[in-house]
């Protein structure tokens, strides 16, 4: 090598770390959650330091509604049921004399609220059952192309919050894996988190129905029944952590008192861990609540993350950007 | 580059594509199996075949018992719940009377096969249940440490197969993930796979019991529970690899009925495919066995795979060795 090229090797090298830096999370103010993120995964990916993990332990694990997406003003998966009750109402006259399917065709919000968790159980049951996985998996999709969220107007799939799109890339440009551990149905997401949050199916973990294998004309196929299988919320999140993934994760992000659970079950690991919470201080930009929302509360989750330091990012002052340019 | 670099190049590549050649199977005679696995790799592999497969879509999913490991003259994990059995005892003075522990403390082999599938469910119980999943963990671990097999006397995660062995590592090595479909216990797995098959526990299918959170002295545990929660056999075997991997195979292996379903699901997908079975012909090596064994019986998926054409390795004429050298 001449000594030309050799004097420019340093160069380049400055000038690919300034590039690198200037990359690494970029709608994400400089505050103390991003310092906070930036010194975990340079900690744990220092092969000489103390703080070391291998490869294939950097596990990350991720909330959706409410951490990934957004979650107001209900469920988003609610809406799909309620569409697809919708949908299929002309095949089931007897909804229209029955509760929660009556409220859902009259779109009387009162009596859908009224019919609390059980009637949202029915719907669920009556909206996600029935079909193949294959047949389910294409409905979603279809779904997701049409259906607008009532605020924004804009797809589903586009209320996802660009801070946490870039904290996804950035773990797994360290070599973390990143799951998805969700409340939200299994078979919901994993048509659609591969081309939005660059997780493949194999890496999301969420409730589930029972499936049944069956041959149809001479062909297997796997049809959704109407019975729970798992509920992956709360106390079910670190058992569908165990049972899926059967490693701890070093790094948790949530958002509500239902995370707290999985939040607990990481930061019990030994070595380093990073704990964060999606705290939602933002009315302008999307929702702000918290201890008093029905949807997505926190509450006992902020009380030990501020007890034991996990990280609480506040979406008001620390996000610079919240959803993807159109 | 001068010419002589240039020149040696081609060499060098000529020196590597032989020496992977060499390497390929090593342990398989190269009979129909081996060739049509080869023929099968080589196609989805192709960038430019009409039969390329992407990486991410290369899932093979293995059977355990009796396809990556010996299953004779039981099921390994049933001497591990013989075992736990005989440690526990002292106390649960109980069991001196009650079938079928009684049978397992006195050595009765015949009380305990007439306890039938009831009692190997209430030994499973028994012996699997009660400790949280990391003190389970380090049981199965201790317990691999100081086992042998009555027959070989090696311990059991010795008694893999060394063709299969090879068949795992040349599949990953061509980009294909391979999974552990297993009716055996997942917890019962996930100790020891990664360093046995190189397959982490993330990629271990198998059957369950439930586990329950529970906080320990301000600790929070997962508590193993004496309920099923999956059964990972037979029609599971696609209920789990739907809920687990959520991509259908387009390999996969087994060597009995009970991963008959299996290789439906597998077969059922569009493009390239290969189902296999191990079928254990080797009385001298190991044993021989199909339609008539009590465990691993191969009968239906004997005739569907002759019908349809799936490979069937002929243990005793297509594998050089099969078990690693001690």
């Amino acid at each position: 090598m001449n000594t030309f090229v050799k004097m420019l090797i340093p160069l380049a090298l400055l000038a690919l770390s300034f590039k690198a830096g200037a990359e690494v999370l970029p709608s994400w103010n400089d505050g103390p959650s991003r310092q906070a993120i930036i010194a975990f995964v340079e900690a744990v990916t220092e092969q000489e330091g103390k703080d070391y993990v291998p490869r294939a332990e950097r596990i990350a694990v991720f909330d959706n509604d409410g951490t990934l997406w957004s979650e107001k003003p209900i469920y988003f998966q609610l809406y799909f049921a309620i569409d697809r009750v919708k949908a299929m109402a002309d095949q089931h006259p007897e909804w229209q004399k029955e509760q929660p399917f009556k409220a859902v065709l009259e779109n009387d919000r009162e009596a859908l609220s009224k019919s609390g968790e059980e009637g949202i159980l029915k719907l669920v049951m009556a909206s996600h059952a029935g079909n193949t996985t294959e047949e389910f998996a294409q409905i979603v999709q279809d779904w997701l192309a049409e259906a607008r969220h009532p605020k924004y107007m804009r797809p589903y799939t586009e209320l996802v919050f660009q801070p946490m799109l870039e904290l996804l890339g950035y773990l797994r440009d360290n070599g973390f894996t990143t799951y998805i551990v969700s409340g939200g149905g299994i078979e919901f997401m994993r048509p659609w988190t591969e081309e939005v949050y660059g997780i493949p199916p194999e890496q999301v973990v969420g409730s589930s129905i029972k499936t049944e294998f069956q041959m149809r004309d001479g062909q297997p196929v796997l049809v959704r029944q109407p019975e729970m299988d798992f509920i992956d919320d709360k106390a079910g999140k670190p058992v569908g952590i165990n049972k899926f993934i059967g490693r701890r994760p070093i790094l948790a992000f949530g958002n509500s008192d239902g995370d707290l659970q999985m939040l607990q079950w990481t930061a019990a690991g030994e070595g380093p861990r990073l704990m964060g919470l999606v705290h939602h201080t933002d009315a302008e930009r999307e929702y702000d609540y918290d201890r008093d929302s029905h949807v997505g509360r926190l509450d006992k989750a902020l009380d030990e993350a501020s007890e034991r330091g996990w990280t609480v990012v506040d979406m008001k002052s620390e996000w610079k950007q919240v959803y993807p340019a159109r």
